[in-house]
């Protein structure tokens, strides 16, 4: 018998209860707590720190299995349908048990000796999503030895190792000389992920060398701005190295023209790498996949499963157009490792990237793919567009009583409560707003976001837009129904009634749900 | 109810099975099967590939279990005591307990808000761990809200940071601006984990600017040959950046002079990084704490609790010496995340570090060591160098028919196995062994571990140290017994009579372990 066998059944069965039957319906989607209160909380159990002195006991299970339900209790139920807070949502269950088997057994993507399952499914997977991408043709159904990528821990990982590549093409000798006087230049939209930022600060090429590309009103990058910064960046001396078209931007969910992109990128011969790591998805189905059209000219391609698809965290591949170009990067040869006379060498993935021991995270995506089909995947892409229209509309209902700062056309809609002396407002720019009317909008989300966290009623996000706080409804989440939206406004309205000190009915709301009110 | 409710039960469930009762003595280690093999076994289910087409159908729960079995049998075993393959193994029953439930629970270590007690528990792991390190001295318990560190994805990128943070140090314009003309150079024992040269190439340092600096036999850093080498970098216009020094080298288990290290990087004025990735753990024991001395004089330190201590892949803390340091080096104030004006915004990790969201890898950390305690964080690395001790003096005992390359004095040993006509050897150094000889042994390594495989009977690793194949026996698997350790021994001289064509009873070898034979 293992050690510790009734602790690890105990806790194996709370976490199997919690993932077979999630909170829901009017269950709290977060019971707050400020640190103090956990501190405390957990100060009737096993104590959240851990001795200073090298004392810490070896708890019994009873004290451990309270503090288990602590954990539980006061974290945040990704799961139930009203957490619409972020671009990841409560995973696919499916996922979460393909999750469980990878930790059991334990292993490392590095090498085929010890994943030989593994690496097999991800060239599987691998080469079904380069599929989706464009990337490859052929007709062969036979698994590549060398896939047209890799997963990496994350989509910020993913676009660094898409700008690594960049530079390795552009010139090679600036991975092994270091820097070669050039002032290489990113391109990225206004928009776009602050990976780019972070990767120029870590690549050594300097932040100041990300051009932020202006945007449409929607978020989209606008091409003649990108295709002027790029002739502006040569004109001064600068070197063009990449440029990061957005597919899905982390606030409004706007796509940037990826035949735009590509038409300046090719006249340069500059790289092109797409963040997809939120919209890529909509390449599962057919009705959305347009958006990612010109995909298939890139150079790279980052793509989260983890996000629109439910895998648990992380689950992200990285694809190239060019796959022996990833080897050619990062291969150190390693010999202790990558032993050439070593069965079914040729088969490691290790040496293709930047990581040497790496998490098992094809598994849950694979075992997903098979359960739900090609239709289950594209169904939960068109399931999370409907309620993105679900939520424009049922905004659009309520008058003037809220108002749209970027509508757009996806999953996410950002918008604002209105309070009555400020309606109807008369742009929905908020740029265009009087100063005193925009700045007494601008406290209202985090005023009422407070109050909803309070009472555990829903998780929305807020964050400036054009100069504003907004509020941000994410419709990802696959549990997401038309109700919880409803629900989720009609709360708005009553804790923005009390932020500003009145009642919901005195304001003009009559809730559109007919759900009781919320605890 | 959930979708794929009795999908999702069945293969808990066989998680689970897996989890509380792994495979063991006389199972099979692994049950090998070649890449196309693997693919026939598959195609018997729900196969390995997609559909190309888009075709691919929902799988019903029938095939998907077969498939799910599929997985599990074939893949490495990694719990099994004879597995000393790596510097991994099976992980901590308990640890695969608290990976399980995160994984339900899945949300993000970047705000507090949606990660509330994890934010805490990584505190309160991080100051502990810190405190080990001699990083921080004060007398408080309270949970620090500024960590001395975080976690991030594996050792490599834990280097990375640590680089990052170093050249930030030194000039932190190079960040904003990108290269500043300097020849930066990083330092590293030839022992050393490739990391060093990987961060080079990934943060445009370049490769060749990595100074590989001489070891002692046992695969530590010569601290002369350190000094030697900073004083000719400069010399020649270079400019030292940091020197990583290795506790625990991946091979022989080596531990680098961290005092000697620390004065030449005072000296200078240089960065001391410390890639304890895999021995840092010796810290939990007071036996073996000594082997890190100094490490409180460096600046940075990675330690992957992944390895000894059997966290499920992965778990590694990034420590630093002055945390604001992580914030000034990484941070870009992305308003959509890191709202000031959210509540408890002050605890939010996320913008000191690269990655954006982050899997929740503490949760483990923190429940084992609640369960274990500190004493039984310690004991796991006091059976880990008792194990090599035995493995020293199983060695010894079978007299000339092993020979030991580096012995050491921690968990690794280094050794071949000597056919009749070589015995008995008249060196333990490879490099000053007849060339004839050392051909001869060099082929027998792989020869062996591929009839290991085929038979499943261990798995150990093979790598040419001083230019000849040596078999490598890690022994931080904490299942690993003495009787595993002989049988595979014995195990080694089987097959080893066999890949040279006669029987182990005519080479002289009489087994020492009572076992009855392999599979």
């Amino acid at each position: 018998m293992i050690d510790n066998h009734d602790l690890v059944f105990a806790i194996a069965e709370r976490a199997k209860q919690y993932l077979l039957d999630p909170p829901s319906g009017e269950d709290p989607v977060v019971d707050l707590a400020s640190p103090d209160e956990l501190i405390a909380a957990f100060d009737s159990t096993v104590g959240l720190a851990l001795a200073a002195d090298g004392s810490e006991p070896n708890h019994d299970n009873a004290e451990l299995l309270a503090a288990i339900d602590l954990v539980v209790r006061h974290s945040m139920h990704t799961s139930h349908p009203r957490f619409v807070n972020q671009n990841f949502a409560g995973p696919d269950p499916v996922a979460v048990a393909g999750d469980w088997l990878g930790a059991a057994l334990n292993t490392t993507g590095a090498t085929f000796e010890v994943a030989p399952v593994f690496t097999l499914m991800e060239a599987a997977v691998i080469d079904r999503l380069a599929r989706l991408a464009g990337y490859v043709s052929t007709d062969s159904e036979l698994l590549p030895a060398l896939p047209s990528g890799l997963f990496c821990p994350g989509g910020s990982v993913g676009t660094l190792f898409g700008l690594q590549l960049a530079r390795h093409r552009h010139d090679r000798d600036i991975t092994t000389r270091g820097p070669s006087g050039e002032r290489l230049t990113v391109f990225v939209s206004a928009s776009g992920h602050y990976a780019a930022t972070k990767s120029a600060a870590l690549m050594g090429i300097g932040t100041d060398n990300v051009v932020k590309v202006p945007c449409h009103f929607d978020g989209s990058i606008d091409v003649a701005e990108l295709a002027e910064a790029i002739r502006q960046c040569m004109t001064t001396g600068g070197t063009p190295l990449a440029v990061i078209a957005t597919s899905g931007t982390t606030v409004t969910s706007a796509f940037d023209d990826l035949h735009g992109v590509a038409d300046v990128c090719k006249q340069h011969g500059i790289w092109m790498h797409v963040d997809g790591c939120y919209g890529g998805s909509s390449l599962f189905s057919p009705a959305q996949a347009h958006r990612l059209s010109g995909v298939e000219r890139s150079d790279s391609f980052v793509w989260n499963l983890h996000k629109m698809m439910g895998m648990t965290q992380q689950c992200t591949a990285l694809l190239v157009k060019q796959p022996e170009q990833l080897a050619a990067c990062f291969a150190t040869r390693a010999d202790y490792l990558f032993q050439p006379d070593k069965q079914f060498a040729e088969y490691d993935s290790g040496d293709r990237t930047f990581q040497c021991a790496r998490r098992i995270d094809v598994l849950k995506a694979w075992l997903a793919w098979k359960t739900h089909g090609d239709e289950g995947f594209a169904a939960r892409i068109d399931h999370a567009v409907a309620m993105g229209t679900h939520t424009r509309h049922a905004i659009a209902a309520r008058g003037d009583r809220f108002v749209t700062v970027v509508d757009g056309d996806f999953t996410n809609v950002v918008f604002v409560w209105v309070p009555p002396e400020l309606r109807p407002l008369s742009t929905t720019d908020p740029a265009a707003l009087p100063i005193d009317k925009r700045d007494a909008l601008h406290l209202l989300p985090p005023a009422i976001k407070a109050r909803m966290q309070r009472d555990g009623t829903a998780m929305i996000g807020f964050q400036p837009v054009h100069g504003m706080n907004t509020f941000r409804m994410i419709c990802m989440n696959s549990t997401l129904r038309a109700s919880d939206i409803d629900a989720i406004l009609d709360a708005i309205e009553r804790y923005g009634a009390d932020a500003v000190g009145g009642s919901a009915e005195s304001m003009g709301s009559t809730p559109d749900s007919s759900l009781p009110p919320q605890r």
